[in-house]
């Protein structure tokens, strides 16, 4: 077991974060941090509990500690979902304390050095870390790419047998994306709101380097076009997307792909049994509702592949694409023995 | 004033008509028509009156007739808001009887001789009328598009001094769209139905007749590819979309093709100030609940102009992309003394 | 092991038991019946599963059957998720032919000689069947609550020792209780529909049959008054409402009665550790997204207890409302030795 | 024509009170009052629009001012729509600069000397605005209840020919009452929060003010109880109520009061046709998505009278419960003559 702990736990994210490693068959969640305000009080007394499983009241007595390398000298790795403008900076101040990071925030993410991984995308990425330790650092930063982000690379992976260099993505995503309070009812309910700051942005870069190629020290970017156009829907959790992808193959070539599709890896206890689940006979899947906890939570469900090509994505946008996505790399990590 | 009548008049898109119709200064509303469960009965008894506009009193007491020619002689042109399976047949009659019809169906939108016409985008198609009379029939039949084909088409007009020949479409539509009773709230709520029976297919064939060319007694469709995908979001009124089509030309000179766009036609009672409202510096606009009712419903709103060339355009489904738009078809037909 | 079948298996309700029999520790779920349509086919081709939990994939080739006694010879109890209308009449053939009822519907509550039964409030009134069995019948019909009805009197069950006779309800109710299709989203979305028809006619009758007594053969209705006012509003799951009730006592008093409180039975499986949960330091609980899950929603829960005495109780309406409310009378009837 | 200003006129109630008094026929908007902010800044650059009416392009150059009444020398007349936090100390500061000062905050409202008024309900009590002069104040302040009081009263104004002493409300409450950035949607989606801080208190103490009688120089409130139950649910606008009253006549006779129902004031412009309105044949109305707009937001609807007595009460919380209940007491003002 590896001591690891979570830093911003009582946030959106931070909180799943708890609820993904309080019963965690390789770690051992020992300590919480979060700010000043909180820092000092037990855990139970200071997180307001907004998800809809339990409380695990085991770590409710666990006392808040401070965002600071010296306050979490038991753990060997942190789990960061802290907010980006505070992140860049602690996060680096961790990885030089000898910490292993595996954030979910975007600060660190397009850094030449900084692995940004799906596991079942692009796990030798991780070679990175060893760019940063030759750099002398004693810990290293891991990123997981930004929610949406997650979900088409994800859907894009059984695909990278056939050629395409130009891809469309118009996503509806959910309004949990922007944290407990970041959306206000009034401005949501019976309504779309076409624009989520800098969120075409990250998948348009993201994806490059995340389907590009480590060469030597190096993230060759893949050549590809990818444009981008970001809607918030009312939906609670579950990003969906509409993806056209130049692809000349066939319907049933693309299906059957999605059907043989092994991922890289296995063996990693927070990935789920179907990485992708390909809808191939009910045209009106995936559904955010209805699909998004398949493979609790960690599964990216495909359907309606027409000629085009054109398909729809949909994954749970806080736990696949974001803090399960940070659990999975940590334990890619621990399986390839970076720690 | 020109006796018009209303085919299907209790239903959601009939409603519409009716409010539309209640006050028009070129129109007597003089009969409703509806199913034989309601004929015979006054039309305040048998409507669910489910609009948010007040009932409109005067008309309460009009007794609801047979959907026959003969029930309906005193009128010149009836809208029709039947459902397609009915309007098929039941619209042929009323034209061979000599009167004009104004639909809202999708049964004949893509015959040869019957005109499928938005006012600011393609009124010369109005010609098609004398084809019909050609072949011998006393009355005629119009239609108006498909309710995101309309959306997309509009906010397209502006643009086609530009070369473009591919165009993308996601969809963002709202539940009216489908009728009052069309879409259960256990099916739509936190969620996203990515599929609406055949709407893609609608899009795909109605713009290129509707963008097309009066040759002769023909239209020529228009040379694009259109590719859509369709989603239902929880949203009461106002179709979103996404929208790329591949003009090489900036963002500042679509802008200003947005700008100085003027309709091809003017002084239509129903037609908006602005067919098409540019929003150029809120990034977050056009967004269904804030701006479905402007223009009284009529405008479609278009925004987020972005390099690719991506934008994203909103217009009320049942007023500018049903009833208001068959209505609009009329007072085209009228200033065109068809009738 | 039991065997046991469900009555009405692919809808809202049907859904519910064939997930909560899906594991059970007494029960094997070896029937499925539905309507003639799906009569004959596996469950899996026939059911459009519409739970959030993934579809249990061990019953999917279990072929559907005909909703008569003489196609269901293998089990002994059946669960009825039966629509009223045709509850009354084939729940009584079933009875006839030898078979325990667990019903859901609401045709059977009334009837002085059919148990209407919540476990943790009234587990002796299963005296009944006796009753039954000596007119003659050989299997036996037992009953739970409306859904409403059974979130009321859980919560006033700790309150029984205090002297009470007024009681006020409104209720704010999810769409789920209607079916899948029952509320059109059109109807429900950013709404109230003040109306759910016989609604407050079952709270007040029920209520006073289950907090009766069991005289002898006979059940002495409660000298209570109940006064309901029901309400739809747009939620998926679970029924909140605001009960006034005139107990004298302090608030102290009553939380303590709460936190004191020992339901008459213990040790059915689908019983959750604490019936009734009481929220003290949170002023804004229960809330059904929040707390519906509860004792995997078999909890009600309790909260806002002011001098009035007024309080809010909140439950899952399809699980501890319907579903689970009857597979727990079939554990009672099973401990009680009536099977 | 009368000079008002608008305090805290960028806000969700600011906003409606621009809307209602653009174009006003008494009175003549000149002044608009924000936080420091926005002072020196053009209306039209400051407001971020948030009603689905178009905004009132007119205004839109108007430069906002300072909070103070120095700024706003021509105006005789301010609403405030300010945070009760801060309206306290700055009305007060108004009405001793010499201005008529009518109010939407709750800081002054159970002062005795501050008339609580709902012009159809006690109109009479703008005669503390007299005793508010012999203190030596030279302009004066009226105030107008909480929204869901508002709503209350007049649904009861009609009954109070009737002899009633206890009054229970349970309300189901829309988030704009909360403001625009009130309430997070991850907060009030799929859910229901049973918790409005202060509000029943408001609802308790309002009602007897209202209600009571001004004898000489003082308010005697009403000899009733109130207890309320309020509760927030996912509706944008518009407060529905389930009210009891223990009135002992009978329904037939109920509905005749509210049918043969007089306000006590007529005349004034913003008030509607009908103050409140009665449903009698729906039994699924008032809903607030269908009813709220009723008289352009004025009139209260109220339904479902039921033996007990019970009944529902709708109204629009942010034009009937807030900026049009202010607005309606200035005209009330100057009718009676005080300005």
């Amino acid at each position: 077991m590896i001591n690891v702990g979570v830093l911003g736990a009582t946030g959106a994210v931070g909180q799943r974060f708890v609820e993904l490693l309080a019963d965690h068959p390789w770690f051992n969640l020992t300590t919480l941090a979060a700010s000043e305000r909180s820092a000092g009080k037990p855990y139970g007394d200071v997180v307001n509990w907004r998800l809809e499983t339990p409380f695990p009241e085991k770590i409710a007595k666990i006392k808040v500690k401070n965002i600071t390398p010296s306050a979490m000298k038991d753990v060997d790795l942190v789990f960061s979902a802290l907010p980006a403008e505070i992140a860049l900076d602690v996060e680096n101040k961790f990885a030089d304390a000898g910490i292993a990071v595996c954030s979910n925030a975007s600060s660190h993410r397009m850094e030449p050095t900084v692995p940004l991984v799906v596991p079942e995308v692009n796990p030798e990425h991780l070679g990175l870390i060893d760019v940063q330790r030759d750099a002398g650092r004693d810990g290293f930063i891991v990123t997981n790419p930004n929610c949406s982000t997650i979900m088409m690379v994800t859907a894009l992976a059984p695909l990278r047998k056939f050629k395409f260099t130009d891809i469309r993505v118009a996503t509806m995503q959910a309004i949990s994306g922007a944290g407990f309070a970041g959306v206000a009812a009034m401005a949501i309910y019976d309504n779309v709101i076409p624009y989520i700051g800098k969120e075409e942005e990250k998948m348009e870069s993201e994806t490059l380097k995340i389907m590009g190629t480590l060469k030597g020290k190096k993230i060759a970017n893949a050549p590809f076009r990818v444009s981008a156009s970001c809607h918030r829907v009312p939906v609670i959790d579950g990003h969906t997307m509409a993806v056209w992808v130049d692809i000349k193959e066939s319907v049933e070539t693309v299906e059957k792909a999605y059907l043989d599709y092994k991922p890289p890896i296995k063996g990693l206890p927070t990935q789920p049994k179907e990485s992708v689940h390909l809808f191939t006979d009910e045209p009106d899947r995936p559904q955010p509702r209805l699909d998004r906890m398949r493979g609790r939570g960690m599964t990216v469900s495909v359907g309606r592949i027409r000629p085009g090509l054109r398909f729809v994505a949909m994954g749970h946008n806080t736990i696949r694409g974001a803090a399960g996505a940070s659990v999975l790399n940590a334990e890619l990590i621990v399986k390839k023995k970076y720690l």
